[in-house]
């Protein structure tokens, strides 16, 4: 299959799986434990379908969304990844500058390989950034200290992970973080011997650039990584780094990984402006809900003075129109883009972009949608109730 | 497997995949996106039970239905579809002349091959004829204008199709519409030799005959199938085509692809005589209900005064009794009938009436309906309440 | 696999489909069309779970049941069922005998190839008589007369076949009734050469010997099943012809293939003394609900006053014990006994049965149940509400 | 695969089917009848979801539970397994030193081959006793006694096996009770010839220890499984024989096989202080619901006033966690300790537990509880309500 051969975003996986070792393919692909929540996050879309209206006026249908006060042409962006580098040297970048072309937000992970610096240079206006807590605050401080001093549109801070989920996949690969290149994970390498003899070219793991500032001078890529490990998960942390973060930082503020809807009050009362409503993809809590059955709880809950951004298993246009039913204002793809990036680059994710938005605007066409605030809760019907 | 042999309507499709050029076979069977849909429409079925009654008189079991003021012979008819000539040289007619043959009513589609001319030439009492909006309304008044001129006895206008959907076989096979003979399409006629030399002696793509006198004079069939490509779909199309076909058009008419019973009210507000409640077979809106998920509320809500007929995933004489008792006056069928045709031509139509009449009337002997006005609601046992 | 292998009822379908050509096990093992309603009937079981108690002293744990009068050693009977001499030479009374000799009903088929006249003989106290409505209602009143002569404890008669079920199996494996052995059939029956030449050797399609007397003097095995397929099924017949039966049969009289709980009032209005609440083992109506779904309206319909039996799917002790809870007096299994006697005679039946009495001994040790007046409504739970 | 490279519990089923013969793990693993009540027990977990809460402080998450008096390091221990001895010679001991050392409680079975004597001179403070009732009661009293001279911290009382279920796995494997090594069984031993040839040379079926007593003087081996399988199961016992427990044991009782909350009251009103919540694995009654399904309904109807652990099926640190929201204390694995002893003796429990231990570890943090006290019934989601 080539790049154009790609009809839907589930053929971006398959192009990936072509082009990576097993080693890196489950890394992005996989989930915890019995990976029961994995096959929910996607199970929990048919749950609902969509009632189409004809005969409306639809020969325009202009994609366009406001979030945090800026406007994007499409009701989707791109989930905070780290270690994107290990799969295709450059990828953060890849992603970013794809983003900001088709004029969508993508959200750079603290732990990306390329730095914030970088991205926000290559795709200003479309580049937020997502911190996590660290076992050190002030770490996490100097983070929220460069993405003012860079002005990101939106600071994104997930608080999902207070430990590391049981990946399984990972555990039977040898994937180990920090990451090291062990002769067993090489050998799986060889199967793939493009991927294998590109990464080795690169010299092995990639840097973790915005964690190079907090090692000693001269750290090396395995340096870094270990400190990135030592100092997160921070199970110790409370909402008072929230509360920290909130006072720091002056923009838009999103808060990643909530599920519960006294969580999402609880953000929203310390000053949090929006919300990533995600069980991480599956990666985290295998028993966790979809986040599609906790929206609209939160978005009750919130009163609709948040804005509510949803991933976790966003495959199809029409998943995203169902969030936007629900009240999310966008949708976030993680692994869609991972896939592209490491498949065929820059051209890889655009083609997702390009997949979603076909997919959107097609759907438009069928609901009789003008525009996307056309998509309300009357449009869904739920096949449990 | 033998024409006689074909035991189901099933089979047939059977047949028509041994027969047909895996591009051709898959435009018919398709579905959109990840077809679940397509599925949807056929599990839905099993979502009811049926409770018979015994020792009623079912020695004579007549299954006539009266349509819009005329009797047919049986509760089914054949759905709109386009393109039929290019998977057997002439289906339409075939098809017309299985359909008059059996007293049951085929629904031309204006994107067929054969025109409506010669199709109500052949099979005068049982033609309807289906138009869509076109861009330039001015097409679709002169198809209503050919179809009084011809004193077709329903006129259907569908209105399912502001945008095509996304039909991933095609991508997949490389079928595009307006349909042109690519290196790559007569490859994959290869694994149908016999298919694809009679499609080569035929002289190619057939003309869309509906269309050719819209098109200047000389225009290849090409030119007619790019012509019919420019002016369909019309996405800016809105119920006042409706209220301009309702007034140049003295017959009966039914709106085709309702599922809200508000475009039901709608329809029936503007005029219209009855509806087609369909989801296109699951063509159009992957994530459509559907067709017998919305009957009930589309039954209430035109309160009894249109016809109502169903299409989409009716396979068995059981899902017709179903539709009955759910308040349909008759159900179509799509697919089957483009199978037969394109298996064995007019006797493969034949075939599928054949099969569909004899489970019909084994299921009223079975339920104890001596004829079809005992299909009431009361017969039907819903598996969810 | 050895019969003394065959751990469960559903071992014996393995041994008969090893003993029989397709052809033949199809017949027995089918259901109609889809063959959805044969699925549910296994699948409606599994809906309802079991609730023990334990410390009840269950040291004895008699299964006697009383059925019209007469006890029986276990709360389990045979259906009846046509054509068994088909599949095996004297099946029928290979099934009577052992039913005699277990202490449990047996439901001589009209249609059977022994006549109810060998059948009483060999087992008197045990054997029940099945007849069906014929065109001509002078045949069933002289079944029924045959019946009185005999003094059989029960006549049972069937309403569920005003028209015969299609049976694809059937016609995909050229099996036609009446039975002709076409080159065709005999060609699939090399692949089980053995059950063939016994076939031949006793000179093919066995006489229906109850049907006999109706036939001209001298009228060939083919001859009688020629007549009997003339006169049924009698798609005519109506509550009338069971009011007839009802006054010419002096003794316990049972309606067969009730499934609507207003029929079953009638069947009581009418004198009937007990129901078999049923779907024809799913070889009449596809789409008809598990007799399971239908028994608790039907208790309640009739008031605690009819003998209820349920069969169609009973395959475990544990099925039965949930059909007792629900209000049955007992159940009946079809294809198993005929299974049995089609892989190895007699004691192939008197398997089943021993298979069936104890399971339903361990379930019985496991609810607590000293006796089956134990099997209570309060012991299920069902998973459904 | 390794035991460092078993990731998973269910890892650990299959190191031990590579070890055993299938006769053997079969018997382990095997549900009854048709195992619909096996998968069961794995799917009613899956019913619910858990719904984790972020920002607390769970930097340490202890796991230590209080069960009857006495603390223990884990939410977990191991249910009673008659015949460990058979899978691996001295099984019962290794698996009752696993648990002293990792602090979690055993159950060593009346029906082990290592003796209770030997268990609690290695595992004083973990390991509980089992019993069952005898037919001759003095047994069951003389292993009170027993139990009471050696003051085990509780005293568990099995009451589901009034009959021993239908395992047909068994029956197919030539399996019987009281085993014999039939030449067939050692025919399928040869599969695994190291572990026949282990099992032959400790001298082939080993001695119930805690039988021998019992029996004659220079009883053999299968003279005392002989008597096991005379004196159990003892179908006459009723409550009597708990109160005589109850009154002649002075420590904490837990009665265990109890699914209906009246057997858990009258348990209560008897005296005993527990209960283990089970359906003994899915290898009683297969239509039997799953414990998390009357978990609920009994903690209610016993107040709270008693402690109430539950087992079958557990195998993952989620499932742990839903029976502690529920109202369990703790949880119990069967199989996964016998698969552990099975595959690679004392190291093998120990790793199931560090699993689970670790399982547990990962969810605490991730639903952000600091210690088990936070698992209550609002962290779940019911999937069906
Ligand atoms: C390879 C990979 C790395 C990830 N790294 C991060 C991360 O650094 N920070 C974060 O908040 N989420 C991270 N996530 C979670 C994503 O942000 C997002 O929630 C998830 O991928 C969405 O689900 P989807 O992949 O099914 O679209 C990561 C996910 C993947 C697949
Ligand atoms: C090959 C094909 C062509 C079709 N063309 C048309 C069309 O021209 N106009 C229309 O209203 N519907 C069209 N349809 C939809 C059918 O009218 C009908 O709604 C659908 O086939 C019913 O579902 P079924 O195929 O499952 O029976 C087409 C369907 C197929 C399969
Ligand atoms: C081979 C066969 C022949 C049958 N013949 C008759 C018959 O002559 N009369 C009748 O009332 N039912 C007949 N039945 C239906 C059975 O009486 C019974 O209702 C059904 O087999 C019960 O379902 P089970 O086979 O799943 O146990 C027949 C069933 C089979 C399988
Ligand atoms: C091999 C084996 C032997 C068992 N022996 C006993 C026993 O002697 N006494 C008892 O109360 N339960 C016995 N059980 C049942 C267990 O105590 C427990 O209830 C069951 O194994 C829990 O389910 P799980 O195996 O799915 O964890 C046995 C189970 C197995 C698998």
């Amino acid at each position: 299959m080539k790049l154009e051969q790609a009809v839907c975003v589930e053929d971006m996986a398959r192009l990936a799986r072509q082009a990576l070792p097993r080693i890196a393919y489950d890394f992005i692909d996989g989930g915890v434990e019995g990976e029961v929540g994995l096959a929910r996050n996607r199970s929990e879309f048919d749950r609902y379908k969509l009632l189409p209206r004809y005969l409306v006026d639809v020969a325009s249908r202009p994609q366009t969304v406001t979030l945090f006060g800026r406007e994007y042409t499409a009701p989707f962006g791109v989930s905070p990844m780290g270690l994107a580098g290990f799969f295709r040297k450059g990828a953060d970048l890849m992603i970013a500058r794809a983003a900001a072309k088709a004029g969508v937000p993508y959200i750079m992970s603290s732990a990306s390989c390329d730095s914030i610096e970088a991205a926000v240079k290559e795709a200003p206006g479309t580049t937020w950034f997502q911190i996590y807590g660290t076992r050190n605050p002030d770490i996490t401080m100097d983070l929220v200290r460069r993405a003012t001093a860079l002005d990101v549109p939106v600071l994104v801070m997930t608080i999902d992970t207070p430990v590391i989920g049981k990946r399984e996949r990972n555990m039977r690969n040898g994937f180990r973080r920090p990451m090291k290149m062990t002769p067993d994970v090489i050998l799986q390498g060889l199967s793939r011997p493009a991927w294998t003899l590109a990464y080795l070219r690169e010299g092995g793991i990639p840097m973790m650039q915005n964690w190079q500032p907090y090692a000693a001078a001269g750290a090396s890529a395995d340096d870094v990584a270990d400190l990135y490990g030592t100092e997160t998960p921070a199970p110790g942390q409370t909402w008072e780094i929230l509360e920290a973060v909130r006072a720091a930082w002056p923009g838009p503020l999103a808060v990643k990984g909530v599920l519960h809807p006294d969580d999402a009050r609880r953000a929203q009362a310390i000053g949090a402006d929006g919300l990533v409503v995600s069980n991480h993809g599956g990666r985290q809590l295998d028993s966790a809900p979809a986040p599609i059955e906790m929206l609209p709880a939160i978005v009750e809950a919130t009163g609709g003075r948040m804005e509510i951004l949803v991933d976790s298993g966003v495959r199809r246009g029409s998943d995203i129109g169902k969030l936007l039913c629900l009240g999310a204002r966008a949708a976030l793809v993680g692994r869609p883009a991972m896939f592209g990036a490491a498949a065929a680059g820059e051209p890889g994710v655009a083609h997702v972009f390009r997949i979603l938005r076909q997919e959107i605007d097609l759907l438009m066409g069928q609901m009789g949608w003008p525009d996307l605030s056309a998509a309300r809760p009357e449009c869904l019907i739920d096949t449990r109730s």
